[in-house]
Formats: C-alpha cells, sequence, structure tokens
C-alpha cells in the first residue's frame, strides 16, 4: 500500500491534484471528498447555461465521481464534508451529509483545496428566495428554474465583476431587464476607468442599465419583486437579483485546524504550496499567493492558476520540487459584442503601490486593427500597455475590443511572465496573413509606441484631455470627409497632409492636442510641429475610435 | 538641408523605412523609387482579390504616391527603376520608365528594398498569358481579367507553398476546378509531413486535386488549354497554371555594385542591416538574415521581417544602433477552413542539421480544443512542438486546426523568441474564459507533455506507427461507443476505467501502443501499464483525432 493523501474539495485544483498524483503514483491510497453534490463541474460555465448558451446541463459536468473511480481508481465520497483535521494525528473528521453521520480517516499527506464561496453580507433583507449568488450547479439549477417557473422578468445585478457581467449578458440573452448595480465607478476592476468605459457604452447599448458608484443599503421585498435601496437613495426594483460582490476563501477548516492565514483569510503557503505544516498541502481559491508582479502576498481566486497548483501539489507530494511562482491575474470576459482582457498591474495598484506616472512608471494606449484591415472582418482594438521608465519591466496590459483581444492579452502574458521589456516586444515575430494578423501585429505597436515615448519621440495627453483642455488647441488632423462624419467641438482643422503648408496658421507657443482617427497621423503631426519648434505637443491617444467609444455606444 | 537618402523600393521594408525616416528627421531629404506603378500595397491580400474576398482593388492599395508626399514629404517617384550604383560618387542611375529616360541622383545613405521575384525556371513551353504568378496589383489585374474574360474554369497551381495555397483556396471560391502540383511529398514546405497530411486530407475534401511529389517536365499547349506534363509521365490539362514554386531576391543591383551577396544571391547585411558598403542598408527579401533558432545565415522572405527591417535601418540611418536579431520564420496560413500555423525549425531542417531525435531533440504531438469543449465552438487542433534534450530551448512549434491557432502559435513564437524552455510553458499564466481557452491552455498543455517525456513519465509512437505495427499491439483505451463510431482494425478494446481490473487479459511482454481520442486517456493508460511492469508501452500521439486527420478528409 502507498502512501494515502486525502484531498479536501473536488473541483479545479483538487480535480487536477487527484487525477495527476494518480498519474505520478499508481499505489497511493487517494480519497477526494466533496462537500456538494458534484466534483469538476465548470464553474466558468455556469453563467452561460443560465443564458442557454450552453444548453446541456451535462455539459457542466466535466468529471463524474464514478469516472474518476474507474479510471483514477480515486475514492471519491461527494456530500462529504471534511469539518475538522487532527494534525496531531493525521486525521480528519468527515460528514457525510447524505447519511447525517460522522466519522474519521487518517492521512499521510493532505490537500486543501476548498476554494471560496460568494460574499453575502449581512444587509438588511438579504434573505430571500429572490437575492440568489451563482456559483456552484445547484445554484445554476436552481436560478434556472426560478427564472422560468416565476415568470421572471428583470432582474438587478449587483457587482459588476466577472460573474456579474457574464450574468448580465445571459439574463440579457433570456429577454430580461436587466439593470446592473456597482458600488465602484466602473465594472470590470481589473480595468483601468478609461478602459471600462468603452464597457459601460457597449452595456448600455445592449440594454443594461447602470448605476455605477452605489452601493445597496437594504433589499425590500413585496410578494412579487424586490426593491434594492442604493446609499444614494435611489431605487431599483426587479423580480430577482443576482449577488456577485466577490468571494471569500473557505478557509474556516484551516484555520480551526491552527494553519497560519492571512488577514483576508487565505491560508499561507510556501513556493512549493505547503501550508505551515508540512503534511499538509494547500491550493486554488483559498490560498495566498504571490503577486507575480508587485511580489506582494495577494489573493486572487482564477481558475486557471488554481488547476496549476492542483498540479504543482501533486508533483510535490510524489517527490518533486516544483515551485508556484506566483499569479499575474491574466484574465479575460466576454461582454456581449466585447472581449475585454488583462494581464499583470493596471494603473490603479501601481498608483496605490505609491507610484507616480512620468517619474515611476509610463504607460500608453493605442488603437490597432485586429487583422489587416483589407481582409474583411478587421475591427479595432484597444491596448493599454504599462511600463517601467527604464522600459525594461512590463507591469500590466488591458484589451478592449470586438476580434483579437484574447490572443494580444495571451501574448503579453507570455511577455510579461518571461521578463521581458518594451523593446522585446517591437522584436517579437509574430504570425502574419491577412486573416489573422498585421506585419506589425499590435503587440509590436504598442513596443514601438512605447519606446518612442520613452525615448521622447511623442508625448500624449491624458486620455480625458479633450473634455478638460485646460487652454489647449485641439488640432484635428484628419480628412474633411472624416470630419464630416466625426466632429469635436472648438477644434482646429488641418488634415495631415496640409500641415507642412499651412503651420504659419498655427502659434508655437500655444499647448496642442492633436487628434486623428487611431492616433497614427496625429504622432505623424506632432513629429512635424515638434521640428517646427513647436514646444508643448501631446498626441491624443486612441484618436477618435478611443474617444468615442468612451463617450458614445460602439455599435 | 538635411541628408539625402534614397530608397529603391516602395513596398514593405521601403515604405516603412521612408515613414519612420520622416518621423525621426523633419529635414531629411528622401526619395523613394519603385519601378512598379504602386508602393504600398497589400502583397499578402492578393489572393483574396482574386477570389473576390478582398472585393475592392482600392483596398490593396495602402498608401497612394500623393499621400505619401503630401503625408510624410517623400518625393515618391514610381515606374522609376534604379539601374545602377556608382558607389564611389554615391550617385544612382535612374530609369524613368515612363519616359524612357535616365538620369542620376546623388545620395548620402541608400537603402535597398528591391524584393524579390517569383521563380519563373526555363521549363519548356512557359512562355505563355496561360502560365501566370502573382507577386504585383498588375499580376493580379491580369489574373482576373483572364479568368473573367476567357471563361476559364480550371487552374493547375504550381506549387504548394502560402501562395500556391492560396490561390487554390481563392479559385476554387470562384468555381474553378484546381488541381495543385507540388514537387515535394506535401504541401506547405515550413509544416513536417504528418502535419501537412492534414492539409492534404482537406485540401481534397475542399476539391482541390493534389499531384504530390511530382514536378513539371512541360508545358504543352492548344488554342484553348494547357497541359502540365509531370516527371512521372502523368499530365494535367487545365485553362490556367499559376506558378508559385518561390522566389528569388532581387540582387542584380546590389551585386552590380560590387555589394556582397550569398550563394543564393542575398545580399549580406550586418547586425545594423548595413550592407559591405555603409552608406548602403538593404532590407527585406533581398537580404540574407540570421536563422534565430540555427545561427545560421539564409533567406526567409516574410511580410513581418520585412517591415520590421525597414524601421531599423531607418532608426539607423538617423543615428540609432537598433540591431535585428535573425528571423525565427513565423508564418500562417488560412487553408479553406483550416489554419496551419509554424514557427521556428521543423523536424526535417533539424535532421537536415544532423540532429537525431532522443539526442539531440524531442517531440511531441498533442490534440487539445481551441477552448472549453463545453462552450459552442471549441474545435481541436493539433500542436506539435520540438525542443532540446534538457527541456531548456524550444526549437520550433507547428499547428493545424480550425479555431485558436494563430492565438497558440504566436504566444509560442514569443516563448521562443524571449528564450522560454519547455517548463516555462507550464508556468505561463494565459487568458482563461470558456468562449476563449481552457483552464490550461494548449500552451499550457504542451509544456505539461514534453516534461512528462523528457522525465520519462510517457513515451509515443511514432505518428505512422499504426501503420507499421512492427509487432505492436494496439490498446484502445475509448468507451465503445466511440469504438462503434471508428474501430481500428486489429486493435485490442479495454476502456480505460476497466483497464486495472482487466490488466490479466494484457501480456507484459508484448510493445504496446495506446489509443484513445486525443491521447490523454492512453497517457492514464500507459501510467497504469507501466505501475504494472509493462515495458514497452508507447501512446499514440493525437489520437483517433490525428490519426483520421492524417488518414481522412475531416470534414
Amino acid at each position: 500500500m502507498g502512501k494515502k493523501v486525502l484531498i479536501v474539495g473536488g473541483v479545479a485544483g483538487g480535480a487536477s491534484a487527484a487525477a495527476r498524483l494518480r498519474r505520478l503514483d499508481e499505489n497511493a491510497e487517494i480519497i477526494l471528498f466533496e462537500r456538494g453534490e458534484y466534483i469538476s463541474y465548470a464553474n466558468c460555465g455556469l453563467p452561460y447555461h443560465v443564458g442557454g448558451a450552453i444548453p446541456k446541463r451535462e455539459a457542466l459536468l466535466l468529471q463524474t465521481p464514478q469516472v474518476m473511480r474507474s479510471r483514477f481508481n480515486i475514492d471519491v465520497r461527494v456530500c462529504s464534508e471534511v469539518v475538522s483535521i487532527d494534525r496531531e494525528a493525521r486525521m480528519v473528521t468527515v460528514e457525510n451529509r447524505a447519511a447525517g453521520e460522522r466519522y474519521t480517516e487518517s492521512y499521510d499527506t493532505l490537500i486543501l483545496s476548498t476554494g471560496s464561496e460568494p460574499l453575502r453580507p449581512p444587509i438588511p433583507g438579504i434573505d430571500s428566495d429572490r437575492i440568489r449568488t451563482l456559483w456552484t450547479v445547484p445554484d445554476t439549477d436552481e436560478i434556472k428554474a426560478f427564472i422560468a417557473k416565476r415568470g421572471v422578468k428583470s432582474a438587478a445585478v449587483v457587482g459588476g465583476g466577472f460573474i456579474g457581467l457574464e450574468m448580465a449578458e445571459n439574463l440579457r440573452r433570456l429577454g430580461l431587464s436587466v439593470t446592473m448595480i456597482e458600488m465602484l465607478d466602473q465594472v470590470m476592476a481589473p480595468l483601468d476607468y478609461e478602459m471600462a468605459l468603452m464597457l459601460h457604452k457597449h452595456l448600455e447599448q445592449q440594454g443594461v442599465s447602470l448605476r455605477l458608484g452605489d452601493g445597496v443599503d437594504a433589499f425590500e421585498h413585496t410578494d412579487e419583486t424586490v426593491t434594492v435601496r442604493l446609499k444614494s437613495g435611489r431605487t431599483v426594483t426587479a423580480d430577482l437579483v443576482i449577488l456577485s460582490i466577490g468571494v471569500r476563501p473557505n478557509s474556516k477548516l484551516a484555520k480551526d485546524a491552527g494553519l497560519e492565514l492571512n488577514a483576508r483569510g487565505g491560508i499561507v503557503t510556501d513556493q512549493f504550496l505547503r501550508t505551515s505544516d508540512p503534511a499538509i498541502y494547500a491550493v486554488g481559491d483559498a490560498i495566498e499567493v504571490r503577486d507575480f508582479i508587485s511580489g506582494e502576498r495577494t489573493m486572487i481566486p482564477l481558475a486557471g492558476p488554481a488547476n496549476k497548483q492542483g498540479r504543482i501539489a501533486a508533483d510535490n507530494i510524489a517527490g518533486a520540487q516544483q515551485s508556484y511562482d506566483g499569479t499575474q491575474g491574466t484574465s479575460v470576459a466576454k461582454i456581449f459584442e466585447l472581449t475585454a482582457a488583462s494581464t499583470g498591474a493596471n494603473e490603479k495598484a501601481l498608483i496605490r503601490r505609491g507610484m507616480k506616472k512620468g517619474a515611476d512608471y509610463e504607460s500608453i494606449l493605442i488603437v490597432q486593427n485586429s487583422h489587416a484591415a483589407y481582409y474583411p472582418g478587421a475591427a479595432p482594438l484597444v491596448l493599454k500597455l504599462l511600463f517601467s521608465m527604464d522600459g525594461k519591466r512590463l507591469f500590466g496590459a488591458q484589451i478592449v475590443g470586438t476580434d483579437g483581444v484574447d490572443k494580444r492579452i495571451d501574448v503579453l502574458a507570455a511577455a510579461i511572465r518571461l521578463g521581458a521589456g518594451v523593446s522585446d516586444l517591437t522584436k517579437l515575430e509574430l504570425a502574419y496573413a491577412p486573416p489573422y494578423s498585421s506585419a506589425k501585429d499590435p503587440v509590436n505597436m504598442a513596443g514601438y509606441v512605447a519606446e518612442n515615448l520613452l525615448t521622447g519621440k511623442v508625448a500624449f495627453s491624458s486620455w480625458d484631455a479633450l473634455d478638460k483642455r485646460d487652454g489647449a488647441v485641439v488640432l484635428d488632423v484628419r480628412e474633411t470627409m472624416e470630419r464630416q462624419a466625426f466632429e469635436l467641438p472648438d477644434s482646429v482643422h488641418i488634415p495631415l497632409g496640409q500641415l507642412r503648408e499651412r503651420i504659419g496658421e498655427l502659434d508655437p507657443a500655444r499647448r496642442y492636442i492633436i487628434l486623428c482617427a487611431v492616433g497614427v497621423r496625429a504622432y505623424n503631426a506632432s513629429r512635424i510641429l515638434s521640428a517646427h519648434g513647436f514646444k508643448n505637443v501631446l498626441v491624443y491617444p486612441g484618436g477618435t475610435h478611443f474617444y468615442r467609444s468612451t463617450h458614445f455606444p460602439l455599435f
């Protein structure tokens, strides 16, 4: 008989660890405890089952206990909650929730993959079957049944994170009217505000009402509806409330066993994913990780890292010395027609760390086509990149667009993980054919523009400089036809092709913000003005495309 | 007056250099000579204009001479061929092809971006207006007009490279019957043979007849058709022949000027893209480059590198010291419904360099879904990865599939460029949500499988081991239902879930090739057999998906 490994939690990290461990050790005794009915289900797919994009419920159940048992020889026990750990005796107490019985099980090694659960704060009126969280397969079943049976016509989604956004889309798909309530002034916190603005416009265009910068004070109930009373005094009335305001780690088991936790309740592990008790590993949403960018300890509950950690824990239990090097928070979400993605730190995080733009970091924002403009289907994407003043470090990137967003964030995520700097991005040799990219990919372009910024060849205005001009002249260098389609008030118009001959019309003593469609012609114009002695020349980043998509719906 | 820079060739590298140089130096005198009528046109889009996917001809003309002149203050001279260089006097002689006049122009610095041209070897009968190459806008116009006016119903495409494949697709789109003739035993030379097999099956399915491993001996003409007489004695008769058998560098100008060329006619440059004359730079298809993988000098005509080189040459002329670090040959092509992409060296190249599999390099082939299988639209992709025996170097990668191929090749291209090894691939934190990827992306999985191979946890059979079994037992570990859909003759069937209990049915002394749908269950089965003392256990890479897509049409 081999060593005996108990795994607490049968989704993502736990299931990964179990399968990997079996492959590494045919003789180990492996018992997997899951307090719910289902193991290894598709958490990330649940919103799409509610909306019907994933019509078959079975599709969500990636692995059944029976298959785990037969194929992996793993003793899977569902409806079985591990309620305590006796570390001294290396023994856990398990509650069989179906039978209502308790028993003990010994271990050589224990893996905690207890995950996280949705926050449900003690807001007045929160205890109602009309106020629901979406986290498990039964949650999904209940929400679907509730919508179908109770004739739900409207929903309020509280919280504009991944799940909130995905639920908003899927509830709209079902024909519900949807209001999204978010305490912050923006949805999707991993994005900086100006990037999130594009999502706001798109959500509104898709019929989602937004209540931003407003928190929930109380829920009030009638027989048929819930009224959400907001801190501002405004109210939102809906048939159903989806609460998606964040998660907290399930670490009570670890805490009761005396394992080290951080202030937010995250289980502390070393780089090998061992807790403060070397016989106990922990993985997934429940653990504290190293922020790959800042080096600080933090909590980043994501499926990708959880799965990778499960595998690493198994490797180490089988005798390897694999380290988990930290989480950079790469993420992507589909928001109706848009894709929004990010990796690494955003600007808000850098500022929170006390860093100052122009002194400690710089950023660029560019608009590039997803592939060659002359091939059908090309669509602009907006890419923001944050980097160190010497260009040697990339801090993070964010992209919003309709096509090719996930590809570019993955290339940038890989570049960040592999220690690339700004110049490395210019040298990446990415695959080009007209249906897929341009000869200079948007990632290359980001590198070029960042280099230009760091070497003083271009300076950008802030993203809101057209609204707060502060005495600057807005110089529109687009063609007359483009200007007829969209014109910014109080702007001077000189098409780029006429700029050299008409430069005398401009006063070199003034400050200029140059505008074109995406920023490329404006950059050329800024080079001309600078060469002619203009000292105060800024390019509006992303041009009218970015301006319009942050001020008006994109479609 | 600033320095005077002449640029020979107005597409890709030349146009990039001109625009960049103007941005860096408002005062330089820049003259761009182009022997054709058009500058900066979309070479890579030409096949799609023939087929109508890009309906508007204007879309191909990215930049007109007028716009280059007005926006960039560049003196663009089309129909102007530079016919000689007097290096001593720093003077070129230009032939104005419209006026039939010659004149000279002096320079401080010269950039050669003379490109390449399609091979047209002296095969008997080749001089015919029915035998055409596609390289320029006029070529495209003529082919389109020829097809329309001459009632062309059939075409023979000679050469199965990028342009040949793209032309085959576009000619089929026009309803022509298409035969592809290729001297090698496979199309798309950057792929290894087993990867190209999937393209062969797909091309046949799309109505393209293939004549592989056969060269052209002669063309014979009637009034209405061309008969292509092949070396095998077979013939192909068609109304139109597209010749796409490769390109050669346009380096006669450089050669006549006494600049150093390599044996294949490529202009030799240093890392700063300076030729043997420091006043002359050269970029694009005409130059020799460093193979990023092998370090050897080679020729790799691709649009991405050409554009990047143009920019680097301009930087250096303006006083920078930017180096071009070599070309890794990242490429992608759309072949009807398939996407085929590669980066770095293929296995053929490693073997040509004298490297031996298992001693100097290893390779894996995996099949993974483009995104979470439970979300609509997921499609398998086949990924081959080549790497060093210590896992510290990635030599190259190839991917074929219908979705998500370009994304993964770009991540791998970035990883190769940034010096990643096999373990680095397992650590990449790529963006996951069900519409975009899986919690472990195919690139992560490639890293895991490569690690497993290098650490002896798995061994793979060759891709053709099911055809040449050599006494091995084929063990099919899929479920009965899957086997009913497709069964390999003479295979033993034990579903993975029954393997432990039925292991007694197998003889540990025999050699086994284990088969499942994509390779994952087969790997699990191989771990079980190995743990039970079976010494000779191989996993068939890519499972029945790969077997079927190399043996039968995929759709």
